[in-house]
């Protein structure tokens, strides 16, 4: 048998046919177009399903379920995805019209937790009894793996650890709260330090490495500054890094996983972070002299979203 | 078959029998008398439990398993105490030193942990799949219940609520870190903050309730003259269950379980206090128009440690 990921993404649709061990068998895409009704985004989506399912060799008869990674919250009782900020979706019967293109099992998570849940099938964390994802991107999202199975929460509002405050007299954050932990951790909060960094410092290497301007700045160039030794972007690098510390200090307080998994945009840093990050870790340890999480960078890449949804169906 | 909990605090040790459904059945207790050789306190605690067992009209045979909450963190793979600051014990073997006086399982937790399994074993969350439990005291413990077993995490060094940071750049905290929650959401918060008040407000209903004497003011009387719409104490009220929302508002993001209790001495305000803080929560709220976890005050009171010690053997 063999399991339907699909990943909803704002911009495409990634299909995957997907073995019990997370081996991606076959692969299809389709572009989301957003603004369109919702029952033509399905109606592309079961297409691209029925035609990568028979393109990869196989039949419908062949898939045991279909498993859905969405950005937003979805509610697996009645297969509805309830919000997704990015499609414009609000209560939409998912699960319901994707089975009119195949009637099999359908299961919808969070994308950030089917991440998280592929990396704990096949990925870094694999094996693990317990870990959580981190995706550092535009914003910051978590996914939660415990015994195995993913967890977003008894009403499936869980594992939003980007809007966990960490300065409560903070910044504003666009969920409404106050110093929510994606102000300090996220791809953007990168490029907002840097900025004001850059106005302060013009002869900063992060001022050519945009060529002068600064709207085009990413995160990637400070840290490729930083790595150069640059010292405004070295100071933006160490501040990043220890917010992204106690971020996960946070984790470790409350959850206490196996592993925690750096994922999204900025992981792409690899040790230059990990090792950033592991060193200003134990500062924030209550318990200095004990066993706490293995702190990773994911693995899977953007093949994670296909895989872990696939997984759900595994599940 | 019965179950022994034995609830271990800085003052007393507490011993029960317990049967398979959380009903205490028989019930016995120590001094600690803290400072002593740990094999003093452990004999204390041996010989005590053995005379409970005995006058309860039970014999050895009829005992299953023995748990201990202790105040501090443990190791279940070798049933060692690894940390326990009030008693002064670090790494004490308290399982092979426990089974010189009775040789059957010994399960070992922390007691926050613990406490919140006993209510969601015959309290208020009982039956429920998922509750964080917090203990709102001196400080702030937490434990953690998700699929009816109590979690402290992979490391057992979890469900250290309070020290969650909440304003990175807020109070020093005795653990060594700035802003940790139980600086804003503990019994010393609203003492600290009461204080404040009353040296800029003397003539407030809580200067008269704690005789003049500022050293004798506690959370209750804070809370007392709030009831009776002092209104200094009731700025302090609303500030502390403006911040104690801000800490339900985090579990719920990050955890999402089914139901959040609250303990310890301040949870006694009962309704007056959970009615303002299920005022509060919903301004933090992401997503406003779903359903989220049930807030409630604990039930078992300080037989919760007893009960939740003994429900780690059933377990």
């Amino acid at each position: 048998m063999v399991y339907i990921g699909i990943d909803v993404g704002g911009t495409g649709i990634q299909i995957g046919v997907v073995d019990e061990n997370g081996r991606i068998l076959a692969k299809g895409d389709t572009p989301t177009l957003v603004g369109r009704p919702f029952e033509d985004i399905v109606r592309d989506m079961g297409n691209c399903m029925l035609n990568t399912i028979k393109e990869g060799g196989f039949t419908t008869a062949d898939v045991a379920a279909i498993g859905v990674g969405v950005p937003g919250i979805a509610d697996n009782q009645t297969g509805n995805v309830i919000f997704c900020t990015n499609l414009g979706w609000t209560n939409v019967p998912l699960r319901t019209e994707l089975q009119k293109y195949l009637n099999k099992p359908v299961y919808i998570d969070n994308d950030a937790t089917v991440a998280g849940f592929a990396e704990s099938v096949c990925g870094v964390s694999a094996g693990r009894h317990s870990s959580v994802f981190i995706t550092l991107g535009t914003g910051v999202g978590g996914g939660i793996v415990i015994g195995g199975r993913p967890w977003s929460g008894f009403h499936g509002i869980g594992s939003e650890i980007g809007h966990i405050p960490m300065d409560m007299n903070g910044e504003p954050c666009t969920c409404g709260n106050y110093g929510c932990l994606e102000r300090y951790t996220s791809a953007t909060a990168i490029i907002r330090m840097a900025k004001q960094q850059v106005l302060q410092h013009p002869d900063s290497m992060m001022h050519d490495l945009c060529g002068g301007d600064l709207t085009k700045l990413n995160a990637k160039m400070v840290f490729d500054a930083a790595k150069e030794g640059d010292p405004v972007a070295t100071k933006v690098f160490n501040r990043y890094a220890d917010n992204l510390a106690q971020a996960i200090y946070t984790i470790i307080a409350f959850l206490d996983p196996e592993m925690i998994v750096l994922g999204g945009g900025v992981s792409k840093a690899g040790s230059f972070l990990l090792n950033a990050v592991k060193e200003r870790l134990p500062r924030y340890l209550i318990f200095k002299t004990l066993p706490y999480a293995e702190i990773e960078i994911a693995r899977l890449g953007p093949d994670a979203g296909i895989i872990g949804a696939a997984m759900l169906g595994r599940n």
